[in-house]
């Protein structure tokens, strides 16, 4: 919408400013006005039915989408068929080699004694292999992560150790940091202090049977030990017979193997600009998926939302900047797909870059690393989102794993957070189905991003580059 | 209480009546009185921790106690202890024996074609089983039960039939009865019709990607095929598939088998009565569970409530009817335990039957097939039930499996229906565990069957025989 530049600020009155209580003047200062056809399009978004039909056809006709997968392939060329159809230009794969992918055995576990049963569990990605008819060890229980630290070199020898470290929902989704050290490096830290292998409650906010996958990593020289994701239920379940006095013997079968190079891709299209030169708006979320799901909150609603928003874009007019519109090939097992697109891209200008990776609920809030220069595009931001239930947060933005290579060279971001009350209920877990998105929450998703691409598409200012978040 | 029955009705005036509205006169009609200790019985029962702890124990300490299994074997040994450290009387197993006994094989389920992807299902009691390799067929779909019905004779020849038909919750329950029948009787009407097999969506309320286990049953002369309930979530994709338009192909292996003879047994307990001329009140619920949960709605809660129930009337002091209670061991696989209940206890006076096998949510109805002679005391219930939220239903009580050959006999019966609207989100999953009880509703339920209790224990009335509900 280039008509806007040629506006007066003065005559932009944004009517949602009018009768603001004094302690908004913060978020939404009395100078930032926006165009009435931003506040149009944003409010047309909030009928949208494109974003749910990319979630309801990449869960229905792909479903799981492990990296390096047949599927995944086919999701690529499900993702260029879509994407043409939808009328995006350049639309094309850029492949890239994925090396020594981890794939999922056979995993079972069962509690022999005291009181023999049956447990849910899942492998973690990077999780070393039993014999193939497993192992049968002592358990060395730990209440949480922090107890796993203090318990003394050596002492895990000959045993599973069990960390039943218990993770609440936050609405910035900050305990998945906190409690989630328990899988990122638990079993690295296990098998430095001898365990034979591990198992740890999931990192999840939900109490059902569906385990919660992920990776963990091991350091360099540390051999990967069998290390596995009980369902929160079973925790919880092994966690009381620990607690009832008895030694307790569990049987622990995991089969993973290591498969040499395979093929992944970025999947890229775009809406063109009038102004090569302003430099090019990298938005997205991944392809892949985790293997137990359909990949609906994690991550085609990612893909769905910032493809929605960019085709809105696209159909009412043309803009400055270039939106390109990336469905990244490999997120979950270590962020291949970003560090591919930014090699492939590195010397372009960039003028800003933001991704959906945290599901499909609202948006509460956003957070920009925009420098002083572009403070009034930031206010702008504030005024415009605000009706839609977002607030600007007193934070700094530029978070990702897929826009992450490129922020890291000093690409300025912004971040639309959404709600993870939820998110962890679901995540990495068989749940993760069409199901679990509200078609009303998605559509407040694209209009928040429509808003954010029209300012941004059009913006006056220049953004960048920015001194890195760290 | 055997003082009850020395007080005078008129001294009786539950004050729970006095600012009635005339609404109300019909389910509490004012001449019905209640002695206030029974309120203060109920009311106590409100804080129960016994019920709880049961629910526990059997869930972490037994686990899935599948019919004729080891681990059942292992629940009666614990109820025994149990029911003797809680200090009832009389307390044995019943042994018998259960024939032909249905065994869980694996069980896998893959679309091969238009859109290939992992289904998540779980194979009926009774299913026959594939080829070990599994069977490669397409798929005739079917919106509902209905549909299947309709379906030609031989058109199914060479197919696997896919009955998707959806249960919404009732509070009484009732959908079950009416949407149920897809499970149990779909199977062997698609295979009079020349099906190879079956699949149908779970018979349940979520939309989750556990399965709902459960039996079906073939007519005499039907061979039985394989047969399978897939997860809600899983046959909503499904069944989009198919509405995409293509021919849907799915690859299917179940391999159950079919055990020769095995031990159950009931486990039997007892409050001795002063009046044994006055009959027995048999109440109780079932130990066995479906294997894919821990069985703790299903029934872990309904043999606690009753047990926690009857021992308040047992520390409260004598009584003149002897209250037994019984955690029957077989009633998901076809009710044998209350077969072989009914077999070893023929000829026995029994006062009133009543089975709690719904769950532990709230009690929110009661009814009862009472005779007119008895109105009294189903009056004097209403009275003492309304105040934990409990209305009297206008049909006619005498439900239950365990105690159904009992009350076939013309024993009379009070149901105390606990709510049914999240029963069948969890109901035969793997989702049945310790997690999906409300302590607070399990007190409720403790709090009105003792309060039933307190009420018939010691009744005047001469309750039976009556004519069995059809």
């Amino acid at each position: 919408m280039t008509k806007l530049r040629a506006l007066a600020p003065s005559l932009l009155l944004a009517s949602t400013l009018l009768a603001a209580p004094a302690f908004a003047q913060r978020t939404a200062p009395a100078a930032a006005v926006v165009d009435p056809a931003i506040a149009k399009l944003r409010d047309a978004a909030l009928t949208d039915d494109v974003a749910y039909d990319i979630v309801e056809g990449l869960t229905t006709e792909i479903g799981p989408r492990p990296d390096g997968s047949p599927a995944e392939e086919r999701a690529r060329q499900w993702a260029v068929a879509k994407l043409k159809a939808l009328g995006f230009k350049n639309v094309r794969i850029e492949p890239y080699a994925l090396q020594n992918v981890w794939v999922r055995g056979a995993e079972t576990a069962e509690i022999l004694s005291p009181y023999p049963q049956p447990l849910r569990l899942t492998a973690l990605g990077n999780s070393g292999a039993t014999p193939p008819e497993g192992l049968t060890l002592p358990v060395a229980y730990f209440a949480s992560f922090n107890d796993l630290l203090l318990a003394p070199a050596g002492s895990l020898t000959g045993k599973i150790a069990f960390v039943s470290n218990a993770m609440q929902p936050t609405q910035d989704g900050s305990s998945y940091g906190s409690q989630g050290a328990a899988r990122f490096v638990g079993p690295n830290i296990a098998a430095t202090k001898g365990a034979a292998a591990i198992v740890i409650r999931s990192i999840g906010t939900d109490h059902g049977r569906g385990p919660h996958a992920g990776n963990t990593n091991f350091a360099p020289g540390v051999t990967p030990i069998p290390a596995a994701a009980l369902s929160v239920a079973d925790a919880e379940n092994l966690e009381r017979m620990v607690k009832l006095g008895k030694p307790v013997t569990l049987h622990l079968t995991l089969t993973p193997t290591v498969a040499p190079t395979r093929l992944s891709g970025n999947v890229v299209a775009e809406v063109p600009g009038t102004d090569p030169a302003a430099g090019t708006i990298l938005i997205g979320g991944h392809l892949d998926s985790w293997d137990l799901g359909t990949g609906a909150i994690d991550d085609a609603s990612g893909v769905a939302i910032t493809t929605a928003a960019a085709k809105r874009l696209m159909d009412a007019g043309k803009h400055r900047r270039t939106i390109r519109v990336v469905w990244f090939g490999d997120e979950e097992t270590g962020g291949f797909g970003g560090i591919a697109y930014a090699k492939a891209h590195a010397g372009e200008v960039h003028a800003l870059a933001a991704e959906s990776d945290f599901g499909a609920d609202r948006v509460w809030r956003f957070e920009t690393n925009l420098p002083e220069t572009a403070k009034s595009l930031a206010d702008r931001l504030a005024v415009a989102l605000a009706p839609i239930g977002i607030v600007r947060g007193s934070g700094v933005g530029g978070d990702g794993t897929d826009v992450g290579p490129m922020l890291r060279t000093g690409v300025p971001a912004i971040d639309l957070n959404q709600s993870g009350l939820r998110y962890f209920d679901w995540h990495h877990t068989p749940e993760d189905t069409l199901d679990r998105i509200d078609p009303e929450q998605l559509r407040q998703n694209v209009a928040a991003w429509t808003t954010m691409l029209a300012l941004v598409a059009d913006a006056p200012e220049t953004m960048g580059p920015v001194t890195p978040k760290k």
